[in-house]
């Protein structure tokens, strides 16, 4: 599976950055998506459509590499001075170090754009499917319930941590599942609950993460103590936030549809938690 | 006309907007879309599906909305301070003065996404144009060929001067006029010289309004030597440059293919070009 995810957003990266891109914004492009963390989101994505039976993998490809992209954009733009003024990402320097602010900024804009443009080129089979799959992506992405709105209750003076870390990360586990489900021509609806707690038990197990270190992640810990983020550890302290974590993946498995491959769903779903931890 | 465009941008503005979102993000989003300048890639949008005999009204504002949501984030991150520091934006504070540079950058975010997604949703009686629709304005707005490629030449060397205006600023009036004809059932290439040449010349115009000095636009004049930005003034001579906005506006108007509002169009064009001047 990582190969075809890797395969896929290769080819969506080549055709942004051929021969007139400027050559700085390519080697951006390039930086903020190779060589990629633990591809969680379009791993999610193609597990749940070869779970249903996959149909139309063009589609299902296109979904699973859209969201990638939104996702690296997200990382990129999050990695900013005006944000988490991060220079490493990955272990790697950050796309603005790398690159400048401009740049950095601009590749974000064109992931994004181009994330939208991977599903429009890749629906020509499916024409009735692109609306559903753009609403599902930009709404997990965006304003006011996705990863933008998420992004936003940090400038604010407070926030609840559930809609928080709803907007900012469940949403797009969500977005992952439904897409797998709605590109395999399938209703997403019923994968939604899915996505979601393995969203929220990704989210805190980020949270214990910057906690306890994150060397694994490339990058420091302590973050969300130092920039006053809202965080389940700090809310919860460290043993609740881990008992919320097992309840997050318990209800995730138990969410799972019926359907051809449930069982494989449910031993993948297991194995991408338990590496949470 | 007017009053159609601002009810459009109205409608997807109040959707992401709406209680869920972060205050600031919601003041940013309406601060960088309202009040507007001249609208000017809507209305070439509306006037060419109006000049067709025009299909599909709802989805013809959306593309009018989605292309001018595209504009006003490209002005909200050209004017951060890694771009041009501008503070000022049609004579008010800029959208990261009045609300801080991450959610400046989060509001563009979510206006490019917002866009894709106003397409989205107004296409469920007209599945088959949603993806034309959205690859010419991904095209348009993303990397390589457009505005997110022509703002990252800015960070290059050198640049060919035609290249630099046609990513930056001509990509968006050519899918402007090309939207309208397919969000009103039409062959969009017939239409894509139109555009091509009204953005060229807008492009020309500006550059001239650069050196002349541009009150009326609420931004300071002499900012493309400042940046050492290429310009057809810089380039050719304030002479040399009137005579280009000329040719392009005869080319422009001979463009038009032959078509039901084909007169009037003529004349609203050459209207919006003497404008320019």
């Amino acid at each position: 599976m990582k190969g075809r995810i890797e395969a896929a957003l290769t080819e969506a990266l080549t055709r942004m950055t051929r021969t007139e891109c400027p050559p700085k914004l390519a080697g951006a492009l390039h930086h903020a998506v190779f060589p990629g963390g633990n591809r969680l989101r379009p791993t999610l994505c193609l597990a749940t459509a070869q779970a249903i039976g996959e149909q139309n993998p063009t589609l299902v490809d296109a979904a699973a590499t859209a969201l990638e992209m939104l996702h690296c954009a997200s990382l990129v733009h999050d990695d900013l001075p005006a944000f988490d003024d991060s220079p490493l990402r990955r272990g790697r320097p950050s796309v603005h170090v790398a690159f400048g602010e401009a740049v950095a900024v601009l590749a974000g804009d064109a992931l994004i754009i181009g994330a939208f443009e991977t599903l429009a080129l890749s629906a020509a089979a499916t024409p009735a499917l692109l609306g559903p799959l753009t609403r599902v992506l930009a709404r997990a992405a965006g304003a006011p319930f996705g990863m933008c709105g998420g992004q936003a209750w940090e400038s604010e003076p407070g926030v609840e941590l559930a809609r928080y870390h709803r907007a900012k990360t469940a949403s797009m586990f969500e977005a992952a599942t439904m897409a797998g489900a709605i590109a395999a021509g399938h209703d997403g609806e019923p994968w939604r609950e899915l996505g979601r707690y393995v969203g929220e038990a990704y989210q805190v197990a980020d949270d214990i993460k910057d906690r306890i270190g994150g060397e694994e992640l490339g990058k420091p810990s302590g973050r969300d103590d130092a920039k006053d983020r809202p965080s389940a550890v700090r809310m919860l302290g460290l043993d609740a936030a881990r008992d919320l974590l097992t309840r997050h993946a318990r209800r995730a498995a138990e969410s799972i549809p019926a359907c051809a491959g449930r069982e494989a769903l449910v031993a993948r779903i297991d194995g991408m938690l338990r590496a949470f931890n």
